[in-house]
C-alpha cells in the first residue's frame, strides 16, 4: 500500500565545526519521503519555488516518488533553513529560515490521493497538517511529526491535530513541553489523553520509546561511530517507519510497529552518516536490510 | 558461585527538591553487595567506624551478606557523603564528603576470600582496587566501577587497574573523560586498547551499552515513572549483573552476560524508587524476576 507524505521541502545550509554546506536537499517531507520510498510506493505533498534545482527533482524521481502533489511556484523562492552544529552534534543552532513559497501554502491533494492508506504528515505548520486531513477519506493510519516551534506559537491547532490522528512522534524535550512533566515515561499517558493512541518519542542516539494500546516498547538506535550530520533523522525515522508499516502484506498495525520502528532507526543512522540526504539517497534496500539484521542483533538478549 | 565486593560502606545524606534524608545507608560496596545478594552468596570488603548503626549490619545480615571483610574501626568515622539533587534528577551536587576510616584503609581479604571466582570492584580509590587484585588468586571474571574523580586524580593507577580487570564499567561522561573522544560508540575500542575485554557504558535512564568479543548489545533501561533517588543506581546495577553471573550453572560469560545486564538493570530501577537502599532492601527476587520479564517484552520486537 502506499504513503503519502506532506511536509516542507527545502534547502538547508548547514554549518558544522567541519564543513559548510550549501543549500542541500532537506525538509521533512523530503527526508521522510525518501525514508518511506524503500519500502513502499510514496506520494509527496510540498511546495518548492522557481530556484529549486531540477537535480533535487530527478533526485525525488530516482526514489519512485510520485510528485503530482509537489506544487511549484515558479517566480517563489524555495524555503530554506541554515543552522549550525556545535562539535558534540547535539546542540544545533538555526542561523536562519527564510519561508519563502512556504508562507501562505495551502495544500492540495491530488483527487487520486485521497484515499492513500497511509498519511505521513511530517513536521510544518499544523493548520496545514490538519488541512491535509481534511482532504483524505478516512486513512488507515496516520501519523504527526511536530517541533517546538509549534508547541510555542500555535498549541491550539497542535491540540485540535491530536484529537485527529492516531500516533504523534516527537522529541523528548517537546514531550516535557507539551505535558510540562519532567519524565518522559509518566508524560506518555497524558499525551494519549490528548488524543493518539500511539506516541513514539524520540531520543536521538538513545532510541525511541512506543507507547501502544500493547504497551511500551523501547527501541535502540544503531550505534554510530561517526555522525556527520542529524539533520533529518527523526523526519528519515518516521519515514522508513509509515513505509515499512505500507509494506507489510499482513499483521495489525500494533503486531508490525515494532519492526516498523527498527527500520526506521536503520534508514535514520544512515541519514545521520552525510549531509542532508547523500548518503541516505546513496544506500540501498540491502544495505537497510542488513543493518536491520544488526540492530535485531545488536538488541537481542541471546 | 559467589562474589567479593569491595568498595565504600558509608552514610549518605541524600537532599532533593522534596525531600532531606540524613544518614541513610549507602556507598558503592552497600548498593552492589545488597544486589549481588539477590542472585549468589556475597562477600563484602569495606570499612566502617564506630558511629556506624548496627541496624544496617543487621540489614547486610538480613541480605546473608558475609561480613568477614568488613572492617570496624571503633575510634574512626565512617564515611560520609552528602549530595543534592536537581528538579529533573539528572544533575547531582555534591555538599560535602568526609572520608573518615576510608582515608587510610589498606583492605586485608579474609583467607577464605581469595579463590572467590568473581571479584567486584566497586567504586572506590583504584589503589584499594590495585590492593585487592593483589590479594585474590586468579578469578574467573574481574569487573572494575570507576568514577570521574579517579580519572581527574588518581589516572595512573586506572591506567594500571585497567590492564589487569577483565571489564569496565563506566558512565558516557566518564567514557568521553578518558578517550578523549566525544562518540561512545568510537570510544568502546579505544578502551578495549587500555585493557578490558569487556566495557559497559552506562547511561542512566538511557539503559547501557556492553562491547565485548562478540559485538555490541545495547540494553534497555527499565522505564520507571518516577525517579525518587538515582543515588547508587550505577552500584546496584553493576552488583546485580556480577550476582547474576555468579549463579549461572552453565554457559560462557559472553552468552550470559546479556541477560546480566538485564537483571542489572532491573535491580537498578528498584534503587531509583526509593532514597539510599530503602526499596532495594524490600524487594524479593520475585520482584525483580517479575520485572525481568516485564522488560524483556518491552525490548522484544514481537
Amino acid at each position: 500500500m502506499s504513503v503519502l507524505v506532506v511536509g516542507t521541502t527545502a534547502l538547508d545550509s548547514i554549518k558544522t565545526p567541519k564543513k559548510e554546506n550549501p543549500k542541500l536537499l532537506g525538509g521533512s517531507a523530503s527526508h521522510a519521503a525518501v525514508a518511506a520510498s524503500f519500502f513502499a510506493p510514496t506520494r509527496l505533498v510540498g511546495v518548492v519555488g522557481g530556484d529549486f534545482p531540477a537535480k533535487y527533482i530527478r533526485l525525488y524521481e530516482k526514489h519512485g516518488l510520485c510528485l503530482k502533489g509537489l506544487d511549484r511556484v515558479k517566480d517563489g523562492r524555495t524555503f530554506h533553513w541554515s543552522g549550525e552544529y556545535e562539535v558534540n552534534m547535539n546542540n544545533r543552532r538555526t542561523l536562519e529560515t527564510v519561508l519563502g513559497v512556504i508562507e501562505h501554502w495551502q495544500p492540495a491533494i491530488p483527487g487520486d490521493y485521497e484515499s492513500c492508506p497511509y498519511v505521513l504528515l511530517a513536521n510544518i505548520a499544523p493548520a496545514v497538517q490538519l488541512r491535509v486531513l481534511d482532504q483524505v477519506a478516512r486513512p488507515k493510519f496516520v501519523v504527526a511529526d511536530t517541533m517546538d516551534l509549534w508547541l510555542n506559537i500555535a498549541l491550539d491547532d497542535v491540540m485540535r491535530l491530536l484529537k485527529r490522528i492516531d500516533c504523534l512522534v516527537l522529541n523528548d524535550s517537546e514531550a516535557r513541553q507539551l505535558t510540562e512533566d519532567d519524565n518522559v515515561v509518566s508524560a506518555l499517558p497524558k499525551i494519549h489523553r490528548m488524543g493518539p493512541r500511539y506516541v513514539i518519542i524520540k531520543k536521538g542516539e538513545h532510541g525511541s520509546i512506543l507507547s501502544s494500546p500493547k504497551g511500551l516498547f523501547v527501541a535502540p538506535a544503531y550505534p554510530l561511530k561517526k555522525v556527520v550530520d542529524p539533520t533529518g533523522a527523526g523526519d528519515s525515522f518516521v519515514g522508513g517507519l509509515m513505509g515499512y508499516l505500507a509494506s507489510r502484506k499482513s499483521g495489525s498495525i500494533d503486531s508490525n510497529l515494532r519492526r516498523a520502528i527498527v527500520h526506521g532507526a536503520v534508514v535514520a543512522s544512515f541519514c545521520c552518516e552525510g549531509f542532508g540526504l547523500t548518503v541516505t539517497t546513496k544506500v540501498s534496500r540491502e544495505d537497510i536490510d542488513a543493518r536491520v539484521r544488526e540492530l535485531e542483533s545488536i538488541a537481542g538478549l541471546d
